[in-house]
């Protein structure tokens, strides 16, 4: 179902006021539109984890369009685009933080760099493109106005991506890499629920975790609080993918494991 | 006066997109429902924190659907339930997280474990029921469920509850415990403003305070700014309740008083 | 452009339920008005970086009511206000926080002591002006009520304001002050690009920034973007003031400068 509500996604924070002048030019422009806040506490610049927590959350948003600035390159030569990807409309710098979520809605469709500046505030900000284009924008485009409008036309070949993160098959091993840490300590991994199930782990065996050179000995259950406090657990996070925990604990402390850490699993005999 | 809103707390946080995971559910569910977070910042899986904060909230807000979950039992047997108290209803798990707002609304007049899984998102996931079972059954409730819909009976006698917070006279003194510490150090014990009244403690009195074997002479007042800064004061706060404060500082740091510790309240002779 | 709205800063943080018991009594008094929130995050007390990030966001916000409470002296003697000014009213404690953002919405034309205790919330915690006395004013007000129904006028000239934050001319340079640091670690200062294009400084140019003792040869650019990650740059920020900021890190940490601190810029020969 698709309601007229924006998601909002920055690395902002919340002790300034720039989400607030964003919320306030989107009501300026379309007084209907609800804006539905993801997060404003991606680490900033991090442009790698604002597309996981793109991906993975809106599939739970009944909003058509949304709005994402991780911009560390803003007011530089990089474009400011809408792209079109299945029922939505994704707004944001180009330089790969839509990816996932755009290859996640079917994959762009139709893109736009966004250069009609009758469209923007004036005057733009070179540091706060959030303000003075892409929320005027979404609220034109939540209101109703037609995607051509906003510019001129990207080639969808064109646009900045994002490595995919890997899950894959190796010698009856499943491989992947950490992927995002989130607020319980927990470490998710980009290894999939559908790879644990094709190296024949199911909930209830015991995982070989593979971390560099650390080798450690893991349940696999089907949740965290399968395990007694303070003990170590995989399980198929509420995305779908393989992560590590601590029940009543920090796994990420514990593990000490960055994002881009390689991971690998295997059943044990 | 009862609007069509659902209050909402959790220990989720607000860096990655639980939360709005959530409220997109329940747009999609009840379009017409509003939401009003109370907190997400409830440290994690500290139900006794999430139940003081969500009872002393609760009777400021006119929504009759309310959604508190702090669940570190999720995916357990724990039963997820709704509970009618008062004109209200309230929804999370049955971990003691909701007894003190349900006896600040009267008492449990029936309660219904969430087991109507055509309610539900599927699949489930085993760590998110705050998505895919606790959002949605919310957002049909607000949308005019009746409640008995949501699933199967449970006696209300066996709802688990917290042991109550204790503000008890004893020998002309008022003893209680440290509840919580709020964003400024004001330390909050569970003593009430009525016991304090009962042991002959008016804002302008001397109190002493036994806090393990410490005394101490703090003076009791109106506010906290009606001592000097950097100073020690009392007052009864806005739930009702006596809180220790440092006027412009931090009492919590100052006194290094944990929630649960006990305290003791005499009037200075 | 005015809707109902009201706009929202505090103090308060987000850990309790502080904010959710004043949104819950706006909702309760004026169902129809949004509540936009500009910051709950102020530092504790800190009236001056509060008066700042208002007055700094509410060009922005198409509200004309607007509540701000950073108030260490609640509950004593300082006056709870309502300020008109151009087509705003801003409500809050009287002690200098609504100083800025009354003088750049044109100055207060009228301002009234809320002592009209039939709108207030009975009892009024003497700790929570924001819950039983801001809260349900503010709904009114936004709900149609005439300004002079909130209480007693007070002559405009008696209302406590902050000192402006400077920027002058001397001898060539330009001077001020530190006046906020954002997320990032930008060092916002209260130098205008006005008074900075006035010594003949324009995105290009390298500026001799002097703080107390210190001299540092700081690149004038359009963004922080455009000098290599790591190094130091000045820009025009969205306030339309002079920052300082490290491209890709924290120039507040770089440079330890608190706010407060005299800078003065001026154009390397």
């Amino acid at each position: 179902m698709v309601t007229p509500c924006i998601s909002f996604l920055t690395d902002y924070g919340l002790e300034d006021g720039f989400v607030a002048a964003c919320h306030g030019v989107i009501m300026s422009v379309s007084p209907g539109a609800r804006v539905l806040d993801i997060t404003h506490l991606v680490p900033p610049g991090d442009v790698r984890r604002g597309a996981a927590v793109l991906a993975q959350t809106i599939p739970h948003l009944p909003c058509r369009v949304h709005m994402a600035i991780v911009d560390p390159g803003v007011g530089t030569a990089r474009r400011a685009i809408a792209v079109e990807a299945g029922d939505h409309v994704f707004l944001g710098p180009d330089n790969g933080l839509l990816s996932w979520a755009v290859a996640a809605a079917g994959g762009a469709r139709a893109a736009y760099e966004l250069t009609n500046d009758r469209l923007h505030r004036r005057p733009v900000s070179a540091t706060f493109h959030g303000r003075d284009i892409f929320a005027p924008v979404a609220g034109h485009i939540a209101a109703g106005m037609a995607l051509s409008e906003v510019g001129t036309p990207v080639p969808v070949d064109r646009l900045i991506t994002l490595p995919a993160p890997t899950s894959r098959l190796r010698d009856g091993t499943a491989e992947g890499e950490v992927l995002c840490v989130d607020r319980f300590g927990n470490v998710q991994t980009s290894i999939t629920e559908g790879d644990v199930s094709a190296i024949g782990a199911q909930p209830g065996v015991t995982l070989i975790v593979t971390l560099g050179r650390r080798q450690l000995s893991v349940p696999l259950r089907e949740t965290f609080a399968s395990v007694p406090p303070g003990e170590l657990v995989a399980f198929a996070d509420s995305a779908g993918l393989i992560a590590l925990a601590v029940n009543a604990g920090d796994a990420a402390q514990r593990l000490g494991l960055p994002p881009g850490a390689h991971v690998r699993l295997a059943v044990a005999p």
